[in-house]
């Protein structure tokens, strides 16, 4: 897909273009963890039948980063770099930008190492997040209206008190870091064939890919962006740096616009493919790994699963390993995002009934949903609308059930009872 | 605690309870080992800062049963009584009652096997569960409109039909392979000072208990119980069964309501203490296991660590384990445990206001919200109630932060706000 650096039918556009040889080796990896040995957790590899069986793989191995130190990889990277620092550079301290898995992972390095860390936060950040940055022993600054505007003022304190500036993605230390996750995974899964982890600005799979193809180069390093940031397949396409003009995504750790030069470099040449997942995709693949794999990730985690399970990529017999990223997710998003992945899977439905008596016939609706083994996670009299019948009483349900034909027959019982009509369901087709 | 078997002062009613060592012995427990060796995983034991730092233990490790196959420790049991059947027996199969963990536990042990399993469950029984069961190949068959019945009619088609009835933990064969457990433990975390394992019937604690006493003497091993159907304690004390005559609990998976005659000799034996936990103890601890363990646990899974937190149990400077016992959470009811955790840490809170003006004011309480960094999940514009000044609109908001302390000046500041009342909220003191 990507021509090998120095190809005479490399683009012009690319041929400014580092080698990623130049950028990252297996022996960079090897150094790095060295150095985090006893930084961090060599996280487990959990092996998932429902998941193969779903996807038609032989084998799927979820690499579960979400139980890093620090809810995420981004602690591997951040340390790698920072343990790197001149003595002087340590006693200055770090500056970096990040609302997210970077902050916590500079903040916890900084602690590790001794070294002060101050991060940026833009002010929409929640004050559980500043929190959990500022329990780390970080110093935090609440600067600008974007993510933008805080990594313009961290390097603005970086230039100004001298600090080293820790970026979360473009640099050789900080891909070397993300890439132990891929020596760990090779010893776990030495026979693997396909593996999956998630772009966002692109220094994991950097770091995994540069391992994988060191190990052989016939496994198939797959790329996974949201389709609301996917912009590593076009820069793949056109060999050339594509920024999106804007993001939107549920998976905030990978809503980044772009590839920088050095994750380009190493991803044009040693990632096989990139695909996209839906935010729906993300909600069926957060649910189906708290429900079986009884592990709690965030949505950018969730999206390798997310590829698996949609399609997006193919895995017929193969054995496959996902990177599960990190798990920081505000644990009432994550039951949203749950909620909606039910609903996609058929196995939730909102229904809206009319009700000829209130509250008289209410006993046959419950009645109906336990006599079909449903479960009734709501039920709610809402307001009269324009629409409806005003000598009606409006009812809404949340209804759970084991399938979309189950919740089915549910709603059909439902709109059989004498007094009830079922005006609206969330199930996508007629009754 | 417990009087040893055969002590010439044991109280009369306990006259006739076994000895445990004849019950099972940790050879028993070596040998149901070998059994399940292919069929089951080693699960791990993941270590928790957080929890250790929450409780002054040294360190906690969480034995995550959860992961293990059909999402808890019954396999287990369930698989190494049904691997010493006969061949007769094997060919009659087996009939069990579980609307539960034990039915997934038995049905999978019955595919593994070849042994025709069918399985008893509760009219209540959600279909969800069903299919479940199903889905590990069991039959399944509806009778009883409580467990209790069911029980009664498993027994009576094992009669019938000369089948062997698989005991959920009065059994064992049942206790030696839950005990399994126990030895991944000792070698999982060998200098491990206290254990603490939920009760509900008795049979993993049994099986754990005998190990951890055979490794060494001075492990304390601890049973957690919910207030609600706290039945060991009272047992243990008096030296009988003492049997409740109604339980009433979040944890599902261990609301029995007594001890069997097996599980109590074993228990009385080499259980050192039981303490019990409140419902509003366990939602917390499914709360924190979710957002810093990213772990799925059930109820009856959180229980132990529920002990930890709530102080019921000391462990300043030990080293613990939990177990973590299984994560077959509808995650409906997860999240809304999780909800009830988040409130009981001060992290979640139900306000209601009054405003002046509908909708004008809103963008003054939306400002305050964001301002102070906190997260608005729910706004609401509520039904107008009789002690409701009636020219203002009643709204509710559910609000996240940090703390107790955060949420205590969002709400003073919404009270600040011009035609903005603060009528009620779920913090639990006065502004």
């Amino acid at each position: 897909m990507s021509s090998p650096s120095g190809d005479s039918d490399a683009s012009g556009s690319s041929g400014d273009v580092p080698s990623a040889a130049d950028i990252v080796t297996v022996d960079d990896v090897e150094a790095a963890r060295e150095r985090l040995a006893d930084a961090v957790h060599r996280t487990p590899l959990d092996g998932s039948t429902t998941l193969a069986e779903r996807s038609d793989a032989d084998a799927v191995g979820l690499k579960l980063e979400n139980v890093q130190r620090t809810g995420s990889f981004k602690i591997r990277g951040a340390y790698n770099a920072m343990a790197q620092l001149s003595e002087g550079e340590k006693e200055a301290g770090v500056v970096a930008a990040s609302a997210g898995n970077h902050a916590q992972g500079v903040a916890l390095a900084g602690r590790l190492l001794d070294v002060d860390a101050t991060i940026v936060v833009p002010e929409v950040t929640p004050a559980a997040k500043i929190e959990a940055t500022r329990g780390y022993g970080a110093d935090v600054v609440v600067e600008g209206g974007d993510y933008e505007r805080s990594y313009e003022h961290a390097l603005e304190l970086a230039d100004e008190k001298e600090l080293a500036f820790v970026h979360p993605f473009d640099d050789e230390c900080v891909i070397a870091g993300q890439g132990t996750v891929g020596l760990e995974l090779v010893e776990q899964m030495p026979d693997v064939d396909t593996v999956l982890v998630s772009i966002g600005g692109g220094g994991l799979i950097s770091g995994i890919a540069t391992v994988m193809k060191a190990h052989d180069q016939t496994i198939r390093v797959v790329g996974v962006q949201p389709e609301g940031a996917a912009h590593a397949k076009p820069s793949l396409e056109r060999d050339e740096i594509h920024m999106l003009s804007e993001v939107d995504t549920v998976a905030e750790g990978i809503a980044d616009a772009r590839l920088l030069e050095k994750t380009f470099a190493v991803v044009r040449e040693r990632v096989d493919d990139v695909v996209s997942v839906s935010d729906a995709d993300i909600a069926v693949a957060t649910t189906l790994l708290a429900e079986r794999a009884k592990t709690v990730a965030e949505a950018a985690g969730a999206a390798p699963v997310a590829a698996l399970l949609s399609g997006a990529v193919e895995v017929d017999g193969e054995r496959v390993a996902a990177v599960v990223s990190g798990g920081n997710a505000n644990l009432t998003d994550h039951a949203e995002l749950c909620r909606v992945g039910l609903e996609r899977l058929g196995r939730y439905a909102e229904v809206r009934l009319e009700l000829d008596g209130w509250p008289t016939v209410l006993g046959g609706v419950t009645d109906v949903v336990e006599k079909e083994g449903a479960e009734l996670g709501v039920l709610e009299r809402t307001r009269r609308t324009a629409v409806a019948d005003l000598n009606r009483t409006p009812v809404r349900l949340g209804v759970e059930g084991s399938g979309l034909d189950h919740l089915r027959n549910v709603v059909a019982a439902l709109d059989a009872l004498d007094g009830v009509s079922v005006v609206r369901h969330s199930l996508d087709t007629e009754i």
